[in-house]
């Protein structure tokens, strides 16, 4: 079940001369299809860090599998659904779907980093977990 | 008088390390506009460069002033209008608010490029600006 | 053993609020990486896929695990391997470190695309094997 | 006379379905050849802000003519030059070629900007000049 549903336009400057989306351009909007949920449910992810005294929810691994090409001119509708936490980790999958045809399913890890001893490390997910449940 | 509108979501990723929008990517969105307004009311670019024997609606020159910063979790308005038709140009203009505030104010001069002998060139502007007025 | 290297200079544009890369910017290199081994190599992606008969050396999957942040000023080194071939896939992995420091490890499975009967689909890469070994 | 040169590796995905360069990338060269100047010449951006007690160097306008393409596998030499010191801002010149053939000419116009009762607004230049001469 999805928890958020992110509708991008995609656009010229998206396609490189394939005339297909280059692929970076998908972890770019997991990522911001991840902000634009932050923001509409709790307040956007500089309020959020500062809640939790994080520095940022930031990227442990990402991955991404292209299943058909995105075009310039389609819709591709991101969903968004939280997938496993770990003690210092939350996995968030991503499906992208152009009018029901799947062009891309991924995977983002990301933590809650913190700043220690003038070192950033992950910290415990559990109090995120609180905020954004799941 | 606005042509055509386009919203841009501001998200972490357009941003610096200074927290504001990076600004080439001002000129990602007065291109976005472009090429939605193509999409919304004249088929999109790859039918219009058809319909034209044309190889692209390219850039001539773009230029932009930056009025104040864009933050991340802002809508930014764009709009865009048509400027001056020349000979072998097109000037748009663009505006982008957010909330009434002026962000950025720019301009695209394009051109109607064609393929002749084996080179890319400007070509007459007239038969776009007979398919998109102003 | 590495099969290419490409120097990559972080500058202030490939961070973003946090002050450290923007996590999809790390795809791009490794796409670059691969396009500038082509280049060196086998006269770059375009005549490499005149010569085989393709539209393009595209993407099946990718993916990557952030080991430390990469910073504006930093020289981040990609080293880039070629891992398993299968029928229609290649995996192409890659290593980036800055000053011996890791910062990330990635991987990218790549098909020979080709048009049939109006479709794209991954075809054989046995003969881009031929042509660039391993 | 250039004071400062940035070759940069135009590759794949800096291009557009059209095959050439995609123009704000045109944007984000210019911003790197102004930070790779101050990285090699004045401790880099960050390092020469504190000193300064600035925010950023950032951009106030910035404009360009595209007199070629730039097509992918081609290399292009950034030259950057001083332009004119205003009282609050500083023009920097920048002229793109490959192989001698020009590509892109350029302007940014920067200020220094600084923070004073919560807002940001653009400080006196002289100390900048004093730095980075010219």
């Amino acid at each position: 079940m999805s928890l958020f549903t992110l509708d991008v336009d995609i656009s010229f400057g998206h396609c490189d001369a394939a005339g297909i989306v280059y692929y970076p351009n998908y972890f770019r909007w997991m990522d911001r299809c991840f902000h634009s949920f932050l923001k509409a449910r709790h307040g956007g992810h500089a309020a959020l860090c500062q809640r939790l005294g994080a520095r940022g929810l930031g990227l442990i691994s990402a991955d991404a599998r292209f299943r058909s090409p995105g075009l310039d001119g389609e819709v591709l509708r991101m969903e968004m659904m939280l997938g496993e936490w770990g003690r210092k980790s939350l996995r968030v999958d991503y499906r992208g779907t152009v009018e029901g045809r799947l062009v891309i399913e991924g995977e983002e890890v990301r933590g809650v980093f913190v700043e220690a001893d003038g070192r950033i490390r992950a910290g415990d997910v559990a109090p995120l977990r609180e905020v954004i449940g799941g």
